[in-house]
């Protein structure tokens, strides 16, 4: 069964309205976070992780790094639905090859975090496992009706991307090629995949000034995020490959790695970046916020009505080299899968 | 690092009073729910477990069986605390080894629960993985106040349990010897394993008609659940082998396996009963529910200040052969981790 199928037949089922505040507490299960009435001012959100040896962590990485990891991604579910974080609560499995020390070093990496981003621990269970697994709850707070939703972009709205693309995908890279000694563009790279920066600020700022309503955090990699978004907005995107934003460091890992595909980077990768929607009216305004916030945001495309280019129900992001040249030749539609040329 | 040390060393420094509700919703870790403010009459308690292949169930137990133990084994954590289930959210790993009937089973036996508890999905996560893994978060709601806590036990108070004590031990027994034809008084022993009843409507009386404070459920065995009452009410326990409620099947079952001590139906199993601490003048009160929920309630022994029999602190539960014979030479001091003639 199919990631989309499972969803939709099984889990979706599952869902219904709440008796107790007549909304949907699962929002369709469109977004990373469900969401409760809290009180007359804010919403609860909550979103649930798990966090699985060899598929999202190596046990050598270490205690510090799958910790930081692990809560970093969590605390970017609520930072990209304009949360402010509360708490968090942790499922945790021990075994007998992991030492005193790696359970201290855990505890001493999640703390600074904790500090950093203002959350603690409210509960959890442990169990041994010879398999590590992790699962964090966690709890945030939203002004009621201001959440960033997948749902709420809009014709003709522009498409935005924090910071940069691709960098935690050659983080990757880097960590599975086991290099003895790094340069410092590849160091830079691999901590981007270690220590994602959930985006906290910025997607309180874009609540607050009214600039967006629609946003999400790139974990499955740009497309595949962005095609969230259409999905549950019911609109396609356009993207344009000469604005995707790249870092230096990643400019020279391609030159020296020629066999990664540059659309490679759009497809995977967990960056915890930010793509969010934004009227063209408040173009301006976003210009001033990634200046005072010292953060790079880029337009990277628009949205636009389903009967633009759509051939295929299987895709719903078109990728142009540039915005000047739209031509149908020129076109790359990209589904989740892949991407072929239409 | 021994499981205490981990949650006292590691866990416990990463909780702390919130700002918000200038209350500790960690509950010291002492309770398997936390505790959020909801509205002026209610709190949001909040409940997560991890449920591992191998650990907590076998893929050859099914989906049907899986699902049913996952679910209900949660619902028990709400039902102690004296919740009304509201919501689950559901962390889900699948694998090429399952077909598609697996995870239609799975969905349908969560949906009968569902129905019959009236709670429902709101999010989670999926993942794929060698090693099926699942964890549940549940939320309820209870009356302000009025949680059922471990450490709402008094000096004095009797010590009650629900239905009967053993049952799911003997039923994992059973499972794992693999027998090909079971005679009747197994299969009830065995669906004791499989099918837990979270005892939501015992503990809802017990709170609306003031009879306790104090529930947990037996997840660890009657021994291990108790003494973790003891330990978060700074009181010890003396029960009566002779007042131990057990079932007609496990008589028969304990006959027909004479291998199998008495003394391990009371330390190991998860029956999901209740135990709960209740004031001596309510005794008749409690009787006359019994009755009126059909739900045999046994009284089994009481909770003491710490200085009797108190002659090493890893001791805090302390059996004696009945009730009208507690001379020394028949004290049997238990811990979470065996027992001990004194």
């Amino acid at each position: 069964m199919l990631e989309f199928e499972f969803i939709n037949k099984v889990l979706l089922p599952l869902t219904q309205n709440s008796k107790l505040t007549k909304k949907n507490p699962s929002q369709n299960l469109e977004d990373d976070v469900a969401l409760i009435g809290f009180n007359k001012d804010s919403d609860l959100i909550i979103s649930k992780d798990i966090f699985i040896e060899d598929v999202h962590f190596l046990k050598s990485d270490g205690a510090q790094k799958i910790a930081s990891k692990l809560l970093l991604t969590n605390l970017s579910d609520i930072a990209s639905s304009g949360g402010k974080p509360l708490y968090y609560m942790m499922g945790f499995t021990k075994n007998s090859t992991l030492d005193d020390d790696f359970y201290r070093e855990f505890g001493e990496a999640l703390k600074i975090l904790q500090q950093k981003y203002k959350l603690f621990l409210i509960g959890g269970d442990t169990s041994n496992s010879a398999k590590l697994f992790y699962s964090i709850t966690i709890f945030g707070i939203v002004k009621k009706n201001k959440i960033l939703s997948r749902k709420n972009a809009k014709n003709g709205d522009l498409i935005f991307v924090s910071n940069s693309i691709g960098e935690a995908f050659l983080g990757l890279d880097i960590k599975l090629k086991n290099l003895k000694k790094l340069e410092k563009y590849q160091q830079k790279l691999l901590d981007k995949h270690f220590y994602p920066q959930p985006r906290i600020e910025l997607a309180q700022k874009l609540i607050s000034q009214n600039l967006s309503q629609c946003a999400t955090d790139i974990s499955d990699g740009l497309i595949a995020d962005l095609s969230n978004i259409c999905k549950a907005s019911k609109l396609n995107a356009e993207i344009y490959l000469s604005q995707i934003p790249f870092s230096n460091e990643t400019k020279i890992y391609l030159k020296n790695n020629p066999n990664i595909n540059l659309i490679e980077l759009l497809s995977g990768g967990d960056d915890y970046e930010l793509i969010f929607a934004v009227n063209p009216k408040n173009l301006n305004k976003i210009n001033i916020l990634a200046k005072k916030l010292k953060l790079n945001l880029t337009y990277i495309g628009k949205f636009f009505e389903k009967s633009n280019y759509q051939k295929n129900k299987n895709f719903n992001v078109f990728l142009f080299p540039n915005e000047q040249n739209k031509s149908q030749e020129n076109l790359i539609a990209i589904s989740k899968k892949g991407y072929e040329h239409q």
